[in-house]
């Protein structure tokens, strides 16, 4: 039994409230705490050493990465980061110093972004760190985007370049929150996400909510630099298509949109990417299209192995 | 450097914003997000196998326990619980049967008090499991209860009964919300917490954040019998003291009050033991005093200490 199975299992006995308007399952949940204007959006996110970063880290990019990554979940629902807790669990032999290090990283991005750091607690978890952030956003009222709003017809779109992450990006990211907020604003998104488990493995969790499928291009797929520099590692497409963390927004708008959308966009981002890799379809599946015709994509995303525990 | 130590070099370097009232250091973060009646509580805690539960503990009660630990928070502030997201650090080898009853124990407490499961996340841990919980509260504006508000001549009152937790109780505690709210109400609580490190270890952070000082009076604490039945290994007024777990309320209230005070709750809640335990003082420091004069007090609080990793 795997995570996925797991929480197949768990999921649908979760008690809820007359607050919870979306609960697990969707990048953040959303909550109605009766403000007349806006909803919470609530998130927690964990980094575990030797598995989402190793010794040779910089601790001050641990930090960013671990408040990075719930960003990313806030922007996936085109909201605004508001304030977090920082929960720490150290291994029996951290160094201070390490630990005010990843503050360090951590405080900047917040400041960035204007999220508070309203505090957090510590426990001890004796051979490894662990970095878990609890965080709170807001979202204008009925402007939230959630997993389960793509439509047949709809085109599906990608920000900025997958694949090849671990060789750096996965620490450098900046959460695409500008440019959500911006495409809620100005676009009739259907459906977003933010992709953390590669594109193959990410897109079907908006083609099951939404009850659909979707068909790839396989040469619209705007592979990084980084997947096309370790081609004799892996193909390029297979890295775009099944590479982690790449933190780009993943969404959906109806086909009538998308010139327009392109248009804007280049006027708006002229430095980060936009392309339309597929659609959405009603026959569910996924399929990459290439010049032999549509096939079946089976892949899976990346899932995150354990390696040794890394220090502090 | 302890984890106390460590709080106190990262604690001031935190980002804040418009939004946070009160950030680390107190039970909850107390949070404006402009409702104009409530404000909201924040509030992160983790439990970690070989740490706060053994290989033995029935997983429904390491579930309930992870919830009430936060919920005891909530009732620090006088708050109300809304919803909670689940971080599951999962071992390598972990049992989803096990995890299962683990949920099943949350999500009895968590309908009990009217709390959603709103979501979560699973990672990998890989040698132990680790279960944080991130919960979000209300309380009335204005009605939220600080550490920081005891005044000298206070008198200083305890829920309950004090020490030898580990003999069950931590498993089974019930967060004390209705009381903690039915004070708020009823009482002008000057200041209030929960007391999870012990007596001795957690007054302290009430006389910090108030600038004063306390007199204890021993033969007034509560001990439970739990303690008094384990005095052959600690005397039973240094359990009452020292061991922690015992998820009561610490509060104070003005001198004038205490005898109403006594007099309602007993009608209120006749099951529940509440007991005068001293008073706030001018002087800093924290005096016992028995029948031979009052002594400074310098038992730390119980600081939990690693075992052998729990199984699954």
């Amino acid at each position: 039994m795997n995570e996925f199975e797991l929480l197949a299992r768990l999921l649908p006995g979760l008690p809820g409230n007359d607050t919870v308007l979306t609960g697990a399952g969707d990048d953040c949940a959303v909550l109605d705490f009766g403000l007349p204007d806006r909803l919470l959006l609530f998130k927690t996110d964990a980094l575990v050493a030797g598995i989402h970063f190793t010794p040779d880290t910089p601790p001050e990019k641990i930090g960013r990465k671990a408040l990075a990554r719930a960003l990313s979940d806030i922007a996936a629902m085109a909201g605004t980061p508001t304030a977090a807790l920082v929960t720490l669990a150290l291994p029996a032999d951290y160094d201070p110093d390490h630990i005010a290090r990843i503050y360090d990283g951590l405080n900047g991005l917040a400041r960035e972004t204007g999220t508070a750091i309203a505090g957090g607690e510590t426990t001890t978890n004796p051979e490894r760190l662990l970095l878990s952030i609890a965080l709170l956003g807001t979202v204008p009222r009925g402007k939230q985007i959630l997993r389960s709003g793509a439509k047949p017809g709809d085109a599906l779109f990608v920000t900025g370049e997958l694949g090849g992450s671990l060789a750096g990006k996965h620490l450098d990211f900046t959460p695409r929150l500008a440019e959500a907020r911006w495409l809620a604003e100005h676009f009739p998104i259907h459906a977003m996400m933010d992709l953390s488990d590669g594109l193959a493995g990410d897109l079907p969790h908006i083609l099951r909510a939404s009850h659909c499928g979707a068909e790839l291009h396989k040469t619209a797929l705007p592979v990084s630099r980084a997947a096309k520099q370790r081609a004799a590692h892996k193909p390029p497409v297979i890295a775009a298509l099944t590479d982690g963390e790449d933190f780009e927004l993943l969404f959906t708008v109806p086909p009538r949109t998308s010139v327009k959308l392109l248009d804007a966009w280049k006027e708006q981002f002229p430095d980060v990417k936009l392309t339309c890799i597929g659609k959405i379809t009603a026959t569910p599946g996924l399929l990459l299209r290439d010049r032999h015709g549509a096939h079946p994509l089976t892949l899976t995303g990346y899932v995150h192995h354990a390696e040794p525990p890394a220090a502090g």
